[in-house]
């Protein structure tokens, strides 16, 4: 265990009001004391915050407040101490120096939570999802990253496997009574275990479809012949997000261009960019382009001008880009002058022409009409992602990975049960199993994954 | 007096490991109460820290640590809490929201600070130097402004405002036995402490040139010949200081390219960009864009190589671009080879053709000879314009402003004593000067001039 004491930056980059610089390790408070002028913290009560000025030999650095946390109810379980300074990030360099120089070295990227995940306070799961907190955008990738930093997956987990443990122990011991072929472990009872674990694993990969939605949002692309009313739908659409993200003034957002949130999930609206400056689409740029965006979406928000008298082009573009695995809405736009189009016959024909189902609505967008069913439409979309039971949602690519390994292990005990194989071979199949599972919360873990975890973090993290 | 209560995300804007959230008013701890799930933080002591959830009606927003700071020893004087949360904007806005909700409002750009002046904590100067602080990117300018919060400049004026006072006084007491002919002020004595005002007042005035390269920067033209070893130059000059900046990780400043500290003060290379990619200066451009660039510096570093067998030019050149008040240094550059220029032939050369004064150096950029001199003398520069006596710099345009009024207003004064001046103008004179020494610390001011320094504040201070 690396009991050397480490700082960083814990606040983003940049000018604030506020800069915390935060130190972790058994030398916290010594090396701090050393660059403190006020109280002396080797001898202040664990949660309080002290007054004073951070200096190097002579030089008064800057005036800070000092937040003390003693062993073991920190975040790293370590004696811990921040400092609170003007947010300079010139200043924040300074007192830096002087930690180091005074004992201390700079943190790597994730190391504080590896610390809380090394020593006990959290597993691994728990640290990922601290991550993900952290880098979370909207209201469903917050939620579920703080239900798992509570507990959420490893909870689920870690009761099957308990359980499975608990068999694998008495398969164990059956092996050092082989001589006198006694079963301490029931196998009915085994595989009705085996059956739920794989129920639950079935459940929580299914489950990472709409993890992914959350944490990378859903790609819907937005197509229609020139004039057919992208610009306005588009602008409907980001309107009034752009004034719910502007409500609060210094919580600005970098992108949010393309970026759509509807009840707390995000859409990524396909290369709008592109959509809104294009005049002629179709003539120019022709089929293929409009396959391209199709491609990559699970949603196609299809265009038609009630205002056309032609829709023979709209029927063959929509039939080329259709694909099995595409959420169709198809909607009628300009509504709000008389159309020209036959709606009954215009929908059979719909219906005659397209493989997939979808949905149709007639909208205005320079009215608002019908805006809010059209996100209604794509919100609902995600919401079918969700399984049917429980919050617990796999966002991770390698808890996702974890529980495939997992399942796959589990299948091939249960087929193990079955067959005439031998206690020993079930016994390293079990084993198999849960070590797998063990992944998840890192109770099985080596240098390497955990490297690569934690290296994903932001320093001072 | 404000008394209601104030919310405002303190640290930087962008994805950081912690986040921090101040509040401010009578009303802090009961509206964080309403959302925290832990301890009741109207029951727990001055300056801890607690552990818990911050929601919004049934939602859980966050974990995070609470710190809770009781009126009147916290940065406002009001009750304070500030809340640390997983540094991800989305949560943020999240939880000022909650506040909101609960009666708090957003704060306006410095309005802590703003409270922490109003409720008598610090002084307008210390105000100001708060905001210096944390936009303090070098070490000149870090000293000067931690200097000024603890009081540099209010403490030398305000000794000299209250013997002025007293004067006043006094000279307000004769004018209530007006028609009785007496003295109570000592004229000589008056004079004599008029003088010394004007002296205090003269100095720190001259200081502001000082504290404008502390704060600005001292702009510094780099200009030669094609080939005279400019890129080379800026390279070595610059080279060093991206590896001190890069030493720590998590520091990072955005715009380095064409800033250069030396010894904590800053170097603004102008135009360095166009000079390091345009490949034939003189020739293309010539004498006019030289010039323009010298024209904005006030140090102009003229590099001539010393392979050159002509140099009528660059003769030419320097007395077209020279000024009266630019410091000149000369650079011979490339000396690692052999030179082709005779020296002193060289030397008396340039003594005749510039008309001021200049300092001049060998270097090799290649071979890093006498870089370090070049700094020495560009650094020694900007040492020179500090003033003799003590530290206290003016930094600030507002205060070099009310400073030359106040001097204006202590010359009347110092003229209406010596003339047969009425009591009353004079002591009309005197309270005009308090007034004007007055405004530097914001023992007189007016919102509006108020509401101009602190909306210049990030929000959260």
């Amino acid at each position: 265990m690396n009991q050397d004491t480490i700082c960083a930056l814990a606040t983003a980059n940049g000018i604030g009001a506020i800069g915390i610089i935060r130190v972790s390790g058994n030398q916290s408070f010594e090396i701090v004391n050393k660059i403190f002028e006020g109280k002396n913290l080797e001898k202040v009560d664990s949660h309080t915050v002290h007054y004073g000025f951070i200096k190097d030999e002579d030089e008064t650095i800057d005036e800070v407040m000092i937040s003390v946390f003693h062993a073991p109810k920190t975040f790293t379980t370590e004696n811990s101490v921040e400092i609170s300074f003007h947010g300079s990030p010139y200043i924040g360099k300074k007192i830096l120096e002087a930690l180091i120089k005074n004992g201390a070295r700079m943190a790597k990227a994730g190391e504080f939570t590896m610390r809380a995940f090394m020593n006990g306070r959290i597993d691994l799961s728990q640290a990922e999802s601290i991550a993900d907190l952290i880098a979370s955008e909207n209201e469903a990738s917050r939620k579920v990253a703080l239900n798992q930093l509570k507990g959420g997956i490893s909870n689920e987990i870690s009761f099957l496997r308990n359980d499975l443990l608990n068999f694998t122990s008495l398969i164990e011991l059956e092996l050092d009574f082989a001589e006198e072929d006694v079963e301490f472990a029931d196998r009915t009872a085994l595989k009705s275990l085996l059956y739920k674990i794989e129920d639950k694993l079935n459940s929580l990969i299914e489950s990472f479809q709409y993890g992914n939605a959350i944490k990378n949002g859903t790609a819907v692309a937005i197509i229609g012949k020139p004039n057919a009313g992208k610009s306005t739908l588009l602008n409907a659409l980001l309107k009034e997000e752009r004034a719910i993200v502007s409500n609060i003034a210094g919580t600005t957002r970098d992108t949010i261009e393309e970026i759509l949130h509807i009840k707390g999930h995000a859409f990524r609206l396909i290369d709008t960019a592109g959509l809104r400056e294009t005049a002629d689409e179709i003539e120019a740029i022709g089929v293929k382009k409009a396959k391209e965006k199709v491609e990559n979406a699970e949603i196609l928000v299809y265009l038609i001008d009630s205002q056309s008298e032609n829709l023979d082009e709209d029927f063959r573009l929509l039939l080329e880009i259709e694909r099995e695995d595409l959420h169709i809405i198809v909607c009628l736009t300009k509504t709000d002058l008389d159309d020209k189009i036959n709606s009954s016959h215009f929908l059979t024909n719909l219906i005659a022409n397209l493989k997939n189902e979808f949905s149709l609505l007639s909208i205005s967008a320079k009215e608002n009409w019908n805006i809010q069913d059209l996100k209604n439409e794509l919100s609902s979309y995600v919401e079918h992602l969700k399984s049917e039971e429980g919050n617990v949602v796999i966002t991770n690519q390698r808890h996702y990975e974890a529980l495939q390994k997992s399942l796959n292990s589990v299948k091939q005990v249960g087929e193990a049960v079955s067959s005439q194989i031998t206690t020993e071979l079930l016994a390293y199949e079990l084993r198999n199993a849960l070590e797998y599972l063990g992944e998840i919360s890192g109770e099985f873990s080596n240098d390497e994954v955990l490297g690569n975890i934690f290296s994903k973090f932001c320093i001072g993290k």
